[in-house]
């Protein structure tokens, strides 16, 4: 068989070495006669496993001491609730609004599909949300999702969001290939949230500045079914009874997560044992820094193609162009299906764009090697070419 | 290497013929090029896996038309308090109860550390909880979880819980080795819901009788991080505002997991894919029958052993031993240790008991080979002879 061009956006390609090593052990785990499916999550081999994972992550983005990291479930759509709930139950949250008031609301800064919808989350749960900008709806992006309005039109509550239980913004979103040049500068009082899912251990991060960071593995880090959240553990004590809080349930309860060490029940034991594997991989080719370079040698080979192209246009602001996921439309939308047609005849596969936008998507992770890249750059030259009128 | 006997409670021992082919496939899934890890959840490779697991569950336990079955995330210990929200906010449950009076109760009948901790997971959603039974508190059980009290002693919401919102019970104690050996008698104007996580496919269930009936794939499916959830539809619409309800996560809905037939957000698309391989394995193998069957042959093995043992010794009452988990102690405890270690020296795993409850526990799942437990009754017999006294 022949490995196909993976430019999926999740779940996505992953490192060779780490399939194959998956493979190799598939029928004996560690010497214990048992395939890694079937061993105990309370047996030593595995425990070693979520240890190591967990160094791992902590080494990779050097999570400060003040900091846990979680391996949970449900992907980061489970988080949009979590984050909530967890943050209105924090003491060092609702201290700092006064006792009998109504809970105060958090801020998101929407910047494309997934922000959106964690917002709209936690309306659903009856929080309240500020959305201190959509950029959906901003004049300076074009009413679209392609980039981030000045800071001069955000709509924060109080200055930077001081009065804000929390702020709220995903660092790199999927669909519309927009991605932060640099962290919010939000009120030192408030707390950070934020969603790295298609960008975690892409570039360094620094984490004492969040006090929560997650990422559904299925992107950078491993296969799907495993969520890493990095959570400030001061933020895990509860509020008493003078500010009342939503009560929900144990499974999306950080502390609880915590203080089992991601292991209150069954966890998701092989999409842990690849994630340790893949972190494994990083961190012997560089750490978050060398797959930062990685990543600019793949837009460096793409980045020409687009910059000389009048067929393929990307709509995002070049300052918040994704290193992850390109988008792009064909000024002949009639092309695409020969594009996509094309490019699956030379094994370049999942470049779709996504369901709700259309177009086409290349998706840059952390395994997708720049070979890759190379070939679908000459495979758009030429497709180009051919179809200049 | 050799394969080891594996008697994990769970994750435990699956079908060396799909564990074979998982690592056939692991590079290269249904032709793609692709490891099964890489390809998009909305693939139709991918979509063909869903279509196909879902099938074989209808196939095996005969779900009916009127019954949806979904997989979803996070475990059992998830569904404690997904049945709670989706129940309580049901149109067909709440219009069982007048308008603007206080939410109703639900009925837990309490067998084991399972059933116990649903209840506490209502409780600590705000939920009102009658414990019908607690079999811990019965003298009828010798105040412990060894059976099943007589339903004369049950303190139901109503005759046989007509005014409970739904009776709540887990078929398959894991932890204390305690199987319903019928259906629970309940109101047919009542909603039954069962935990049928440790037991699920080891025999015929009739599920029209049930609301919701679930089970963490982790025992007799395939690995960690999918739950099977069973719903009837008409349960699935939403009451209006005479009765209010508690807003609940979105990834919890079952509702939204049923329109977007379990593709809401990204699944865990290995445990389905695993998931789908078992259920065909058990489908060529008689299916549920075939496994019953099964699992009868393995206690044929072992009961003899117990039957004649002043060492080993079933605390739970005959009736209810469950075929799936035999808990045992002995008379004996200092000798524990030692039967541990010989078993392990024969390749004899994971019969260490719950660290909740200590002893052993042998458990029999579908995957568990007959020569398995032949070899176990086997050291069994020899260990108990040499520690004669």
């Amino acid at each position: 068989m022949t490995r196909v061009h993976n430019f999926g956006a999740g779940p996505s390609v992953l490192p060779p070495e780490v399939m194959e090593q998956v493979q190799r052990e598939m029928l004996d785990f560690a010497g214990t006669g048992m395939s890694v499916l079937e061993v105990s999550h309370r047996s030593r081999p595995f425990d070693q496993v979520v240890n190591d994972a967990e160094a791992r992550v902590r080494d990779l983005l050097g999570v400060p001491a003040t900091h846990s990291v979680l391996f949970v479930q449900g992907g980061a759509t489970t988080q949009f609730a979590a984050v909530w709930y967890n943050l209105l139950a924090s003491q060092v949250v609702r201290s700092r609004f006064p006792a009998g008031a109504p809970a105060p609301p958090a801020d998101y800064l929407v910047t494309g599909t997934w922000s959106r919808k964690a917002a709209e989350e936690v309306t659903r749960l009856g929080g309240r949300v500020n959305v201190a900008f959509d950029a959906a709806q901003s004049p300076s992006t074009g009413r679209a999702y392609t980039g981030v309005p000045p800071t001069a039109e955000w709509q924060t509550t109080g200055p930077r969001s001081r009065d804000a239980a929390y702020v709220y913004y995903c660092d790199n979103e999927t669909v519309n290939g927009v991605e932060w040049d640099a962290v919010p500068d939000v009120h030192p009082d408030t707390v950070l949230v934020c969603d790295i899912s298609s960008n975690a251990m892409s570039r360094p991060v620094d984490v004492a500045r969040f006090g929560i960071i997650f990422a559904g593995a299925q992107k950078n880090m491993g296969p799907a079914g495993v969520t890493v959240v990095i959570v400030r553990n001061d933020l895990l004590v509860r509020t008493g009874p003078d500010h009342p809080y939503v009560p929900f349930p144990t499974m999306l309860d950080y502390e609880v997560a915590r203080a089992h060490r991601s292991l209150y029940n069954t966890p998701p034991t092989f999409a842990i044992y690849v994630c340790d594997l893949v972190f494994k991989w990083i961190q012997e080719r560089g750490g978050v820094a060398g797959m930062a370079e990685r990543s600019q040698a793949k837009l460096a080979a793409l980045t020409p193609v687009l910059d000389g192209s009048t067929l393929y246009r990307c709509p995002v602001a070049a300052r918040y162009r994704s290193r992850m996921n390109v988008v792009l439309t064909l000024t002949r939308p009639e092309l695409e299906a020969a594009f996509l047609a094309g490019a699956q005849q030379r094994g370049m596969v999942q470049l779709k764009g996504h369901r709700s936008v259309g177009g086409i998507r290349i998706s840059l992770y952390n395994a997708l090697d720049l070979a890759s890249v190379q070939a679908l750059a000459a495979y758009m030259v030429a497709f180009e070419r051919e179809h200049a009128t």
